[in-house]
């Protein structure tokens, strides 16, 4: 099985690099030269081009920023044309399920297969080869593409036979994930209008009903004035940005999902969208602050 | 020390029983002659009014359903004027901190003292005697009432000096709670939309960052037709109702709460309050669903 791998960024780089450990032979390419360059030192093979990288491949992963980007190089870019006539067509990326879709019907109209497959578990989950991996394919796709699957991370769903189903787990995914934070710091928010030390409330509330993944992760980072960057706020901006988009094309109301959307927006239109994504706390706070002192 | 216990609920009992079990002896009341009955039964001494149970009492514990009943107790049916002169008030029942502060002034007008300690563990806690307690009161105060509240609870937390201060705490948790469980909701309907298997998704979300103690708690609820009650819808219509006069009189916009309430609400509204609170669902699926399947 040839594999090609178009998008070798920080999530990007360790997976092609685990595929590698496993014995795939990975044709790779990515926009950036330095990119491509520390894929090749890590004994990867690049290509001039994502067509030249995908030519005849029996698979081509998607590992790029967005939905507009993997559009790109499937059918601007002639990656789809040069895949094997029986090739795959694997999206790793976070993209909107619709457009997932859509993409998904125009690679199996040249009667190559699509596999819709986001990930969980970040930069971390990708280096140490323990992503999630929600899976939206065929019975027979999800079968063949399983070792490169298990390659990359230990927690493997298949969630339905349709392109855009897995899709639509990470938006679900993304949506508790951004509400949860946003929650945490409207709570700290309130507790500081009313003079209770949220030190102390974090340690109530980590221990309580009240917990969530989240809340132990970033609870700690709101408390601090500059934390470092984890995740930022621009991530959220984005993924929240695609649960709306998810539930337009469904046409699903998501009420909680739109307030928090605007808590992250704000916060990086105020130009502090590269903030760690804790900071979404920021906007709450100037929100309830006396003029005299925002 | 004498303690009268007013408030003998389903909360109430067992608090009253673990105080009697660490020998402190407990003058009782309830409006309902079946609690007192209980309480009588388990070695309580029953009082034929709240005045009469809290007659010469040096700590009156307040375990009623809200702020109106709490009012009712101290200021109407006298209890606050027959309690010793050096007595003290502790309001253990979930009110908002506006009501608890204006409570407290009045207490302390009489030369008496106020604690305020809500409670978070529910039922569980309170038979188990692992309830947390979230306590605003004086130093003094607190020191004195700590082997009352270590036979009650194992996770004691003085937050602050002020009353209110507790009532502010247990309202953020609650914030949290109402939000974590509307959003696993927001979730589970916009994937039902969808067509992907809500089991799967649960799977997923509790083993990733967008885990949360309610989501594990209730998301299995949320996936049932009509599960057995834990606790009720109209519990959160309550308690975020706390919240959201907790923002109003601290002047603190809190969006997320908001729009999580109105999912509560409108579940109640339909006649649905009595329903375990993981049916908030219902108020998605209808929102969401096509006319001919309503």
């Amino acid at each position: 099985m040839t594999i090609a791998f178009i998008g070798l960024g920080s999530m990007g780089i360790p997976m092609a690099r685990n595929l590698m450990s496993a014995g795939f032979q990975i044709h790779g390419y990515d926009a950036n030269p330095k990119a491509l360059s520390v894929f090749a030192a890590h004994g990867g093979r690049p290509g001039l081009s994502a067509a030249e990288a995908a030519a005849n491949a029996d698979v081509v992963i998607l590992m790029v920023v967005n939905a507009a980007q993997a559009q790109d190089v499937l059918f601007s870019d002639g990656v789809l044309d040069v895949l094997a006539p029986n090739g795959t067509v694997v999206l790793m990326a976070t993209c909107p399920p619709g457009a997932v879709k859509s993409m998904a019907d125009r690679v199996e109209r040249t009667g190559r297969s699509f596999v819709d497959a986001p990930v969980s578990g970040g930069v971390a989950g990708a280096e140490a080869a323990t992503l999630t991996i929600i899976v939206g394919a065929s019975d027979e796709s999800f079968q063949r593409l399983s070792p490169v699957f298990r390659a990359l991370g230990d927690k493997l769903f298949h969630v339905g036979t349709e392109a855009g189903q897995g899709a639509t787990v990470k938006v679900v995914n993304q949506l508790l994930c951004g509400v949860h934070i946003a929650v945490a710091a409207e709570g700290f928010a309130l507790a500081k209008k009313v003079g209770v030390d949220p030190k102390i409330i974090l340690e109530i509330l980590a221990g309580s009903s009240a917990a969530s993944w989240m809340l132990k992760d970033r609870g700690p980072r709101m408390l601090e004035e500059d934390p470092a960057v984890s995740s930022a706020v621009d991530i959220f901006v984005k993924d929240l940005g695609l649960v709306l988009d998810a539930g337009r094309e469904a046409k699903a109301a998501l009420p909680l999902a739109a307030a928090a959307y605007q808590m992250f927006l704000a916060t990086s239109g105020r130009g502090e969208g590269a903030a760690d994504d804790s900071q979404v706390i920021r906007s709450y706070n100037l929100l309830n602050q006396p003029r005299s002192s925002a």
